[in-house]
């Protein structure tokens, strides 16, 4: 734990975290929990505290996640092999089964109670719940099963929730139209509700420091970026690989009305108060 | 597909629910969902219109649900072998985590799916979203680990998800203090939610037709009992062992101000609405 | 009295009404009362529930009635020879207070206390309610005294009262410039009170199977017309005459933003329900 | 139309109106309309702007009315003849139908135009609608056909008209329990209604001056009792027998809750207002 | 006080005001409140019960008013001499500050206490609360210190104010964007308002009869202008100078929307009620 | 301005301080602002930005003032010599009126402005807007002219505003039966208003650091106490006489069901917010 400070800097800190409550105060932020922040226990506990604190402060948090570590995991507790084709998990119908079993069943409900520990009112959804996330096969890297590409957000679970000041929580699996569950990406998952929603905010927490000129080359680090220039990052090849769903995830997210788009190092303690409560804005603001 | 009655007949059927919609429209039931009617593909989805029907009737529906032969059935995938005592699964931790998979991650997402094809909008929940169950270690039987007994029952998720048009699915999970699992049964939850939300009815569905006045007579069914004809079967060891809970989630609901209890059989197709909705009350009630 | 089906059939065929009970379910239906389903006892108290089960599965029924035949006796009563020019009733200041007195104080109340008894909470209206109906003298067919034709419809109360739950029932009768009275044809004002009402459908019972392409032929009923062939049909002739202002009231039900306009036979028991809830579509649908 | 004011003194009387309508507003006023002011048009185009004009300024007015004198000319027009038995139209089933037809289609229509007229927003009912006023078969005085007792006020629809601005004008018809219609008093039924409205005014209008303390000398002229006088005045015999069922009426109506009963003398113009508005409290005022 | 008009005569003025009651229920006028009508016990007397009387019949009025007299007189108070530069006080810091003192300390709460006292529910504010009334420097005149041009009016708190009852008492100092006060003439934060608001009517008290074609010639009152008349006498020179700002004011507000705008004689007791509910239009209307 | 703390210890001192914004959030605190914390331009501003803070994260803050050195400043410049018995201000008619011009007027619109530019949407009342705080003559003391006891709260005025995101400013001005202004102590009045409100917390900010055991030893601050305990020290004399009139607030504040009041020391920068959002709680706490 932290030593305290004493209560007049205390206090001092609160006053300087007002313009920042005042600006968000009724804005909905999305965000997309994932990484080291989901598997460190204290990183853990500093998003719960952050999220909760966002919403006493009115803001509307929504958080994301994933859990693919958790899911290989289960696969070879039952003795399956997970396998990946293009980043992408090759989802056969057993493997399905899992992957919502981890995600709904346990990732989800394990934040859940997390954040209801820290004195939130939290409820998990995963995307079959309302017909929130809808989705279809996804086949632009061949058929690697039950692997979806979201179609349709239906948002109004969302709405009910938080008007009555619940913080919604949901795992990336979408519904297909014949009622079959689909693996979505929770980058892309994120994305798209934070369009749906007309978000303020979309900020993916990941295991990087945010986006680099050049990748080798950590010094380079970039604050801020336009939607032209992430184009053109991905167009050159220059951009990550893995971080490209994530890029991806932001341009949906900025095109569909939200006004920025943050990728920051979830690895930090207390990232997402820095970036919304502080002048320090981290990672990379991408709008 | 049944063959379809000549409109005529159809007309005259649902003038006859008319005054069984009547008498619940604008009140809540709770079902408590299991059994055979929860593995056949046709009970099922009888069930699931059924559920559909009386929310489009006016009718706030509650499904409860717990799922014991898949919970089997993953542990052994795991390799782990399901053991009992007193009728109770001995929980220990990985236990645990498979319970709460399989109900809150598979059979949830599973019932909601099906809810939401029959044009319901459901949303699942286990009980520790939103804080709904709440349990401690259940010691009644000595320490067969993380079994729970209902301690406190928190409605307000349940009031905001119906008042929004919502069919809520729960799975039999609750929450404990320091925020750890555990196992509770699902009548003993049904008939705890049903006393904390002034349900009109609580509906358990079995694989029996009934309670009959002796068990190896099955003449001798009984359409009616009185809570103290409840008690003094219990009382007198003449109550099936597996029909306890039931027996004692009745008299709880009852207690807690429900109206009516119903121990039904969910072999027979669309025995809820059979049920609900038409003169020929089935199986046991019990006020 | 129908001896009643067996209970799984019962469930079965509620079961089948459920994908209409989901299309209707929160939308308008303007039903113009009369014919043989006004003076059938048997016909009447099956109109009856029909409504009632309407308004309790969430539709929004309206019910439009005149009352002719009880008009002309209560005339005979008081030693006044009804006449009528063009279908039209002669209506001297005399005959318009009777029947005012007879639609709005006899046959209107009858219906509503019908409707009541059956659990519906109906309220009756005239077209002079908050104004509800206003017409001028209908001059087209020369004078015949206080026919009005509707110009102006204020659907005020109904709204208020169909959002607290009531059933409207409105007798044919408007108020003129000076508060004056006028006759207005039953069918004219169903067609548009559903326009003013942004209606579902329109239904008009009639003592006809529907229309047919050869009025001679009974089996060239058409189950089907688009508003192009209803015009073509009144302008070639080939309507009856007495049907010429109910094909009217549909085509300006439609013209006003009404999806389907239905001619039943209101001679069948339960003719609502089955149009309304069954596959079998009966009478002629237009749209 | 009387002379207009100087516009100051105009204004002076407005002022001079402004602590009565100060301390009306929002309050319920049950007025029952008779005798003269509902013959004569220039009293009856009094009360109605009365009426309105108590709206405007924030009263609920209730309008009850009968119409014994109109009923009598259409039974002779249909060839039948009242007769009474103490004071009590004898009413087999065939008077019944004229009372309703007469009260409900005619008089109540008619009122319901006038308030138009002026402004309002007026709405008729019969007790039957809504099952505002229900009753049994008064045999206090013999079996004298379909005259009846309320037993029961359902005030609900009262509530619902009123919330939304509209002027509820109500006949003296009451139903049954078997859907039956029954003739009731309608001094009566202006009282129950107060009652069950929680009304703060009654204020029955009649062709007298108000009570006398002796019935032979008009300057005894009694400007206020007590509920104990007026039971001393019915018990000695003091009261003028058509004066009962009004100062039963009242003594209900207070005993229900009713602030203050009126009896104001409905041959003087504007008698309503001069009542609600000014310092001449005009008639006898019981409370 | 005046005599009591008979009680007959008193409903006869009620009777002739519902028109206008009709006409403006649930419409806002703005009252500029000054001059001899702020000045004379009497008068303001009237004027107060005027303003109560109009809410309590449903108009929503808004009362602005200045002070300069009471300001001068403070200011001498404190030893510094009034000065006036083109009919504008010359307003340095401290002179800004007894300007504030006064009117938002003294005559704007004296006018709430009054209207309080009538039986209203009156609420004082500044242009500084909520931010009403945004101004910047006025340095058309030259720099003349704190006299501020209404840049910004943030209608919400009068909103909030008149849904609850209120009636909000508005004096003319307006808010800078630094926080500092400015002392804005009071007609033309009236027409500001009023065009803010949506106000049907804008009403400014004077101390003429109204406007004259010739201002030497009483005989030649104007009872109603155009726009372009207005235009017009400003451009000719014809216009009074003190006159100007109110004809703007009413320019401004007709420009923003509000119906009409009146010029009145506040010397004349209740010149607001005969301008507002009788024939008799007096002062000058400008439309 | 203090230096910026480095991010992540702002974000931990958020974090800290989240247990008591869950705490506060939704309840009402209740502040007397005064002493140096008014003056002095750097404590102002502390306190406003805390108040705004408040505000944002969920809290309704209520601000009461008076403002004795300002009244006397403004005395001495219109040539009158401020007297005082007994510690309250002798308040002759003359003085009343200085008084409310320069609390009303000068003291209260400016609080509103630093409120608005801190980004909070402040209103300025006295207790005679809408009849907040009624008083009559206090004559506890011989008479002191206009000196105010407070006899009633009407707190309508303060929910509409809150319930509207508004922050109230109170100055301590009470109304008379007859209209009359009084001078209350604003201590008192902040805990008049504290019970009326049902506030959760009251706290007094003064120029001491609270509550000595032995006024001349400042080791023996108390930092809680009972009232039995205040009650004794009243009782005993050991209180400070200008203290009594806050005790006594805070007496009245807890027996009108106000959970604890406290005496801070307004000296401190941020004193509100150490009080209310950190574990260092300042001051003395009464319950």
């Amino acid at each position: 734990m932290t030593p305290l400070l004493p209560p007049d800097q205390s206090a001092q800190t609160l006053i300087q975290a007002l313009p920042y409550i005042r600006e968000f105060s009724g804005k909905t932020i999305v965000v997309k929990y994932g990484g080291n922040a989901m598997i460190d226990e204290g990183l853990k506990r500093a998003v719960m505290t952050d999220i909760v604190l966002m919403r006493y402060v009115g803001i509307n948090p929504i958080l994301v996640h994933g859990g693919g570590p958790e899911v290989s995991e289960a696969m070879r507790r039952m003795g399956k092999e997970p396998a990946f084709i293009g980043g992408l998990r090759v989802t056969d119908e057993e493997t399905m089964e899992i992957v919502e079993m981890v995600l709904a069943g346990k990732t989800n409900k394990n934040i859940v109670a997390h954040l209801n520990r820290e004195g939130g009112k939290a409820v998990g959804l995963s995307g079959k719940d309302a017909n929130l996330l809808v989705a279809q096969k996804d086949t632009r890297r061949g058929d690697i099963g039950f692997v979806g590409r979201i179609t349709d957000v239906d948002p109004g679970i969302i709405h009910t929730l938080t008007a009555a000041g619940y913080i919604p929580v949901i795992s990336s699996v979408a519904i297909g139209s014949d009622g079959e569950s689909f693996n979505v990406n929770a980058d892309t998952a994120a994305g798209a509700l934070a369009a749906a929603l007309g978000a303020t905010k979309l900020i993916l927490m990941t295991d990087v420091e945010g986006l680099y000129r050049d990748f080798n080359d950590k010094a380079s680090l970039l604050s801020e970026m336009t939607t032209g220039e992430v184009d053109a990052m991905i167009a050159s090849g220059a951009a990550d690989k893995g971080m490209i769903p994530k890029l991806e995830a932001c341009l949906d997210a900025l095109d569909g009305g939200v006004e920025r788009a943050h990728i920051i190092d979830g690895r930090r303690p207390h990232a997402l108060l820095i970036e919304v409560f502080t002048d320090s804005g981290i990672g990379t603001m991408i709008r």
